[in-house]
């Protein structure tokens, strides 16, 4: 019997958040078997929710990353000036992420492992995330910040100054030592140095002198 | 028998080269009694040579850290002014990772994950990185760059900022996104924006003021 498409709905959301909970209490990662054991349907129902482990793992993933949707919207729909925004934009994510790791260490981890393992899966997250920034940074060009660059090129450049703010994994690593403080001051040298027009002091370096 | 000093350290090294050619060959971490049976020597032997693993995963960091060892004493004794300094300084170690990473993915994947499943054992070396990092901020600091900041704090900032060239995971995960002409610019926005007296611009947000 076809499920309807209300039902399909609720199930799909009901064994995401059951995978979930299985994960927190085993710490590690469900198996789309697992996952179909503990779903309570028959086969060929669960088949119906999720023909395949992708599909429950982008269910999942939905689920995980709803709180960082809402964040990231939440600040692009703002009227903060660019340089709070931009940081806004990554530190509610970041509290987020630091909240969740330190309510439960090893669940985090474990949910960083499952991201790692199934980047591909989460690409359109990153995507979106990247959209987001690009807009950002449009605006900010538009006020005289990050004056000359082009948004792709800027865009990168941002990511990878802010990359410990945005990768979960690193707080695992870091922890303590990634704070908003510190994120602040990573913004404010962004929006202070970051241009096209000026600064090229380490550019073009291709052989080192050495002290005689 | 026990070993003389110069046989022990000589088969030290050899049987480091060989873990690292059976790291190589394998795809694989390669185990302490795998390295004992591979290095032909009688266990009594080994044991005096490697008394456990982590001493063997110690002469094995050695010999792949070796040139990133050499690339940052020869930035440190060099007269490059304080901004280009820094740069060689990451860029050096980069291009070491980045060449063999281009020369073989897997083997370097393989490394990347030995070394964080170890992270502790490569501790000293990042200890070294952070000490000269600090000879660097306090040269800097010198010039009038990074003004007003503590040595400890500028650390922890320039190592966020420019983690995705120092952490060699980074290159497995963004690959042909790390460039050295973005890393130039990163280092410039560095000493134009980072300083403890500008840029206060985003500190102190806590709360988001939304658009009506």
């Amino acid at each position: 019997m076809a499920l309807n498409e209300q039902t399909r709905r609720e199930e799909r959301r009901r064994i995401a958040h059951l995978v979930l909970d299985l994960v927190k209490a085993r710490g590690t990662e469900i198996s789309y078997n697992a996952a179909l054991a503990e779903s309570g349907l028959a086969r060929s129902r669960f088949e119906q929710v999720f023909p395949d482990y992708d599909a429950l793992f982008e269910a999942v993933a939905e689920i995980w990353l709803a709180p960082h949707l809402a964040a990231m919207e939440e600040v692009l729909a703002s009227d903060l000036p660019p340089v709070r925004k931009m940081y806004e934009f990554v530190r509610s994510r970041f509290a987020i992420s630091r909240d969740r790791f330190a309510a439960d260490p090893e669940y985090f981890t474990t949910i960083c492992e499952m991201g790692a393992a199934n980047f591909e899966r989460v690409r359109s997250y990153v995507d979106l995330a990247d959209h987001y920034m690009c807009e950002l940074i449009a605006d900010a060009q538009a006020d005289g910040y990050l004056a000359g660059l082009e948004i792709d090129e800027a865009l990168s450049l941002i990511n990878q100054m802010v990359a410990m703010y945005t990768t979960p994994d690193a707080l695992v690593q870091l922890g303590d030592k990634l704070t908003e403080a510190k994120l602040a001051r990573i913004i404010d040298t962004i929006f202070i140095g970051l241009s096209a027009e000026s600064g090229e002091g380490a550019r073009g370096v291709g052989t080192l002198r050495l002290a005689q």
